[in-house]
């Protein structure tokens, strides 16, 4: 049996060139960052190599790389972060309705501590409206976070126009860039962004690794308390072997990316067209301002997890929207921001692609999938319930 | 020239095994572990696996270990989980003058909080009083934090006594094992422990991977929010990679600790014997109670730092303390806290053994170190002041 993997937005494979740099810093150059001596120094120079890759990638300045461990790690640091830092300032802060769980929980957990949280509603795209942040700006907002492109339905939020506003009101602008660092041009001068998130295993890096840009001067807090590492932002021994991966697998995705975001969209094109001709599916998301990898279906009547897991048995891996939530049975609070009826929220299918899809693999989905919600429709309770 | 590296105790190499074990989870099993595909549902499996390795080598249930990126995660988990946790029960932790930097600026964070922290004194050897610990807990006393061994002077605390004492007045204990986990044996029922840190990059296993042992039913909240991973506690994409090394690495120390310590003690004492043989040296740390990988001198008129760096041009790779330190050049408030006067502390020096030291390399270190320590007293401007 063909076996596809389309869920490139859950996770990457590693890229073999980036497992081949990462390999001599497990047991050669193994050293601690912190060590005075040669093996720590060398582990320390092949971190600020890699910062240097990571910040040229987005134009920033090297010192405005800080290393985590992850994505969520990012956000919930740059949501914390700033918030505990200018809390004299003020207790206001701005995010969408469709953030990622780490975003909104780190928010829901800072109303628990006083702070105010203003959720923007989106619209049927999932697009937020610039006007809703510049209404929504108080006195006492503190922070803006909208995400980069929505790592369900892959819409690309309109960050620019948003940066503009925070950077007129003087407010600090937060993008979760996971789903976009290594995808799509990230330039954080012309942006006016304050603080962006990346992240390594979602574009064929190792997991362990992410970053956050922080423009110089912005005003934060650590939320991982200990030892002086990352100019005293982020404790804990450096994790240089997955750092190495990440940078190697940035300068990859950057050669890439013009020539890869092409092809990419040509299969997503291809793919989304054969699917909308199959009864009763919408797609979920922007039409054209999305990621390059990215669909998002509804297929009315069925369950997503059901779609899921047929799909599998036929060698195809897909998800019903974020991996972070695939354990709930729950629909997904991104398509419900989008007006998505309960019935379609809930029988939402994500095709990502990535570097290793080509067009026999779309082709075998196009013509597996078909099948699968026939199937599925012919058992669903909801065809009677629904239908 | 001969390379000798002895800084084990700051981080080690990974071992081969281990990086064999880990390399299919980079990109062959490399799903989500949330993803409910066979490739998610492959590393979840691996996942499940460690997670029992792990347990058994302290005599846990599966369930009661959680997985972290790092010990500094793992120990401001359980300082910040249980105290926001427990916040209405009270206010009060105890932990000791010496814990490692995570532990120390997690207490003071959390005082900045409202919590309040009493340091514990440590006597000569860098020994905390059990009774001491008896005699500090109050009413509204919800956390001790006793690490297990320390990281610069290796003596071992009586975390047994410790831990039947809070078990009898009620109160959560933790301790910070990242020096222990793998060297020394451990039982979590035996020892009355509420919470443990482990630490993979101490013992051969990658760094990026920890985990924190939790007493079913203690209670405390997530540091990092976002989706369900570890059952709500600790949000992020599972780094199987890391975690499967993690766990290899484990059962490697778990099947040659009892021989290894052995080894490691035999050279260890060779190492003591052999530098108290130098004019002015001092042993730092419990000459007995004391980590078998650990030794740690002051030699008067020196400065630390410059042992270090002129051993490493011999080829040694040395430390004068935690490496999470190192980058300042103040005295370890560890030795300063055992009442070592401030030029001691100011000349120490911590040579770590692992498992591949050899005799070879604690006779070249006693070959150099006297010559080294020669170089620097006569030009060092503290013979005059002290000496």
């Amino acid at each position: 049996m063909r076996k596809v993997y389309m869920d490139y937005a859950a996770t990457t494979p590693v890229d073999p060139g980036v497992i081949e740099a990462m390999l001599p810093f497990f047991n050669e150059k193994f050293g601690n960052t912190m060590s005075l001596h040669r093996v720590g120094q060398e582990a320390k120079f092949a971190l600020e190599e890699s910062r240097e890759t990571i910040a040229k990638a987005i134009k920033a300045e090297n010192e405005e790389i800080f290393f985590t461990g992850s994505a969520t790690e990012s956000n919930n640091l740059a949501l914390k972060g700033v918030a505990f830092a200018n809390r004299k300032k003020g207790k206001h802060i701005i995010i969408s309705q469709i953030e990622h769980p780490c975003v909104m929980k780190s928010s829901k957990w800072l109303e628990d501590q006083g702070f105010e949280v203003t959720r923007l509603p989106v619209d049927q795209y999932g697009l937020v409206n610039p006007a809703d942040v510049e209404r929504s700006i108080r006195k006492d907002t503190i922070l803006v976070s909208i995400m980069h492109a929505n790592n369900e339905i892959g819409t690309i939020e309109p960050i620019k126009e948003i940066g503009k506003i925070c950077s007129e009101k003087g407010v600090y602008f937060h993008t979760d860039a996971a789903q976009t660092f290594g995808k799509l041009d990230i330039d954080v001068k012309e942006i006016s962004i304050d603080m962006l998130t990346a992240s390594s295993h979602k574009m064929y890096g190792p997991k362990g690794a992410a970053c956050l840009y922080l423009k110089k001067g912005t005003r934060i807090e650590p939320i991982l308390h200990g030892g002086g590492h990352e100019k005293g932002l982020r404790a804990s021994t450096v994790n240089i072997p997955a750092i190495v991966g990440f940078a190697e697998a940035t300068k990859i995705c950057m050669e890439e990316m013009e020539t890869e975001g092409r092809r990419t969209m040509v299969l997503r094109d291809k793919l989304i067209d054969g699917a909308l001709n199959i009864e009763n599916s919408t797609l979920n998301g922007h039409p054209s301002q999305r990621l390059p990898n990215n669909t998002n279906f509804s297929f009315s009547f069925i369950e997503g997890e059901s779609m899921v897991m047929l799909l599998d048995s036929y060698g195809v891996s897909a998800s019903t929207g974020s991996a972070c939530s695939s354990e709930k049975l729950e629909p997904s609070y991104v398509l419900l921001s989008t007006g998505l009826p309960l019935q379609l929220a809930h029988s939402s299918l994500r095709l990502s692609l990535g570097i290793w899809t080509d067009e026999e693999d779309v082709d075998y989905v196009l013509e597996v999938l078909p099948e699968v919600i026939e199937r599925l429709r012919k058992i669903s309770p909801f065809r009677s319930r629904f239908g």
